[in-house]
């Protein structure tokens, strides 16, 4: 079974975590490429990393990747995701846990700006 | 003359300032949609949001759209960004300064997320 874990900040402001999980759901209905999709938040909301994780290894996951919804590549996205990443992967090496790149470095982002902006710029 | 303002947070971090940099000349090599396309940041990073779309209308640009590069929908979107939009609309009254959603809104963005997963998870 395969499984994606997105990986968000976490936020004070429950809207914003709640936001995520929206997002989670419509990655839920996109298609068929993960079995199981959750997300997890790296602070200030739960699941932890690590419980995201754990929970999807209880779920049934045998590959699971995890992408972090982060704009920038700083410390959080350099050191503290792959850190909780590395911390569950020695108690599951039986597991395919993988770190996909963050959201920030797809080389598809500038054409989804063009195009959201090109919307906005001919409505009336 | 159609104009392009990709307006991100900014940060202490150069490196995250010089990503955004970076995006910003990848979205001008994207095609004919804009004329004109910079960047500019909340805070911690020049030029500011009024002395970038300042900046397009002195490069001549008529028709200007500003897209927050943000993922949730917290203050600096629905305040902020929108404020200093507003600070400089009544300088021009003649240019058509939109803003467009941020990124976060965007429809296409659990796609990409699974596609970005997806490549990950099936690396050797």
């Amino acid at each position: 079974m395969k499984a994606l874990l997105l990986v968000a900040h976490g936020s004070r402001r429950a809207a914003s975590n709640d936001e995520i999980r929206a997002l989670t759901a419509r990655i839920r209905d996109t298609g068929p490429e993960f079995d199981h999709v959750d997300c997890a938040f790296l602070e200030l909301a739960e699941p932890s990393i690590p419980e995201g994780i754990r929970a999807a290894i209880r779920a049934g996951a045998r590959q699971l990747v995890v992408l972090p919804y982060f704009l920038s590549a700083g410390r959080h996205v350099s050191e503290d995701i792959p850190g909780a990443v590395n911390s569950v992967r020695s108690e599951h090496p039986d597991i395919d846990i993988s770190l996909a790149p963050y959201l920030g470095a797809s080389p598809e982002i500038a054409r989804l700006l063009v195009m959201q902006a090109t919307e906005a710029g001919s409505r009336p």
